[in-house]
């Protein structure tokens, strides 16, 4: 098959502007062929931790060779870097501001470059108020053309990851916090199912609770509790996730990024 | 002209989450050259009726081949059947729960079945949450590379219909409903223009009323009247439609789906 | 490179509709390969300067060759002429109504055309409330296919150019308006940068305030103010707006489009 020329846009700039139009534009200028697939511009703005979540939630979903540009940033214009990074086989571009801390963990990182290369810089003189416009396209549609990464800039050892809340947990319970909300009002913690899974009572003895309210076992999907019922369940990121069965669990437990969820494990089945 | 390779996308996934980029993914791994028209992801969560209408509205417009793949599915996970079917030269992909209803007067069914074949499933063990990325977004990007329907599993013999609210009418009158609110607040009834052409008066005898306020007779365009002033017209779909000139009906008549429509025919200009 | 077959799409019909799909199915039935890009659907219901104003914006990124459809359209199916007109290298299709004002300072006008030739128009009979997908989107996939203008319909002389708000100047101050408030909530106003740098103290000795409130001298980016703190810049259109760091100018400063901006110049810095 021949290579895709994929390129995902990751920007809080909403979905009323023509900021994206733009950077796709002088995307296409370069590249023609450039394939785009949105993720999402509805990041609330500034909203780096959620922008770095929902990247690190795509990637494996995306072939070798695919371009993801990440632009919440704002820093614009500042001293922050503009990096190219490779990535388990994908290049990502975005601010050097915490925005690829998850995607991080999608596979060895096989190259990082700080973008200064004179030749892909716009004019002196160019506001700096919008480079993924005029910086990180171009560099994306290049890229997609066949330019190695090394040619734009020097290569730094790291860069930067945000701090994340880990979840916390004894021998027979578990305490995390919700680290997305979904358009559903699905709260998804940042308790991997494997944490739970790996405990001695296992998968099929937890229970869990969320803002002093019992949630209960962990269910199989939404539909095996009535409708407006709540529940939990692991979820097709492989997250302890609460929701409720055609409704919201946000609205219905008063939750929102950050509120504490708790597994304990029943006692009453707990292996001894 | 080489085939397309067109997929839609319509989902009550909302624009804000990254759920849809995992399935456009998902099927850019398998078919790089797929080509995404995105329906709506907008649609009301849960909200199958107004995903049904809106799918059955769009078919016409696209080309024999075409992959229409569709995700609003309360019941993911248990055991209401996943469908592959062929319609009219288009293939839909979506959850036996009445998606399919409208897409259904499209053209003949000339395939259907229900997705089983375990070389289309994911592993054991995967999450059951979503399987419009896990099940339907493989399996459309597979039948875009040529896959026979029949592959996929064993062949129903029909699916879930839903009833539809019908129009009703006597020699004088016809009764009906709002069937959908669009974006402008114009009111989209279930009554088709023809049910109004055959009745004896014809289309320019008619004269139309909603929620107990005169709208008048049949206009051509929106621009007809004064800005501001209620309207009745056969719209771009075929069907009756209350709406207002640069204005919204929905919140001049305090209407919404389900508000009843009540079309007379003119007695001083009718034919005797 | 071959030519990319790129069609932008800019409309008032928001994301939740199936009629942006409508278009593109259209498109893609007589031209497959049709490359799409949403500038916007999001501009507010009957808004033609705003459509005007983004539609002048993007032009610059998009390649020669690319097909720009917009439709806001209040006077769809009255006796308002469609019209394709081919201005510095890029086709643009829209109702004459003010949608081009903006777009026609991108280049020469080198065609105009009346869209009247009846080959591309709907038979008679069809509902005139939708001529962006029954009459400019396969105008737009045939165009695509390599067909010329001229056999469109008549060529008029002359296009529909919305009066728009101009900035007025002394020798040391100039007073603009609000044009665009975008996503961040930032001021974008009507003052090139040209006009403030062509004065005697140069961009360098400014003072902006809008609202009675004073914003102070330009800066170079966002950032370089504290956050929560307005803020001026010459923003990346080369127009001067009034921001905030991470957060929204517009709310802040209770503004909104048509709100004065005032520049004066810096007097102790004065040249004299």
């Amino acid at each position: 098959m021949p290579p895709g020329k994929i390129v995902t846009l990751l920007t809080d700039f909403g979905a009323g502007d023509h900021y994206v139009a733009q950077m796709k534009g002088a995307i296409l200028s370069i590249c023609p062929q450039a394939h785009f697939v949105d993720i999402s511009h509805q990041v609330e703005p500034f909203n780096i931790l959620k922008g770095a979540f929902m990247l690190g939630q795509v990637v494996k979903y995306f072939p070798a060779g695919t371009v993801h540009l990440a632009v919440i940033d704002p820093g614009v214009g500042t001293d922050r870097r503009l990096l190219a990074a490779k990535l388990g086989g994908q290049i990502f571009l975005a601010p050097d501001n915490g925005l690829l801390s998850l995607a991080a963990a999608s596979g060895p990182l096989e190259q990082l470059v700080a973008i200064r290369n004179p030749r892909f810089l716009p004019p002196l003189g160019t506001p700096a108020t919008f480079q993924g416009r005029d910086v990180l396209a171009p560099v994306a549609a290049h890229i997609l053309n066949g330019l190695d990464l090394a040619q734009l800039g020097p290569q730094p050892d790291t860069f930067k990851v945000l701090d994340l809340p880990s979840p916390t947990g004894g021998e027979d319970s578990v305490k995390g916090q919700v680290l997305y909300v979904d358009h559903f009002g699905n709260l998804v913690s940042n308790i991997p199912a494997a944490m739970l899974a790996s405990l001695p009572g296992g998968l099929e003895n937890v229970t869990v609770s969320c803002n002093a309210r019992n949630i209960g076992p962990l269910v199989g999907t939404y539909g095996f509790v009535q409708q407006g019922q709540l529940l939990a369940l692991i979820n097709s990121m492989g997250l302890l996730e609460v929701a409720a069965n055609c409704d919201s669990a946000a609205k219905l437990l008063n939750a929102s990024t950050g509120t504490e969820i708790h597994v304990s494990f029943n006692s009453s089945k707990k292996l001894t």
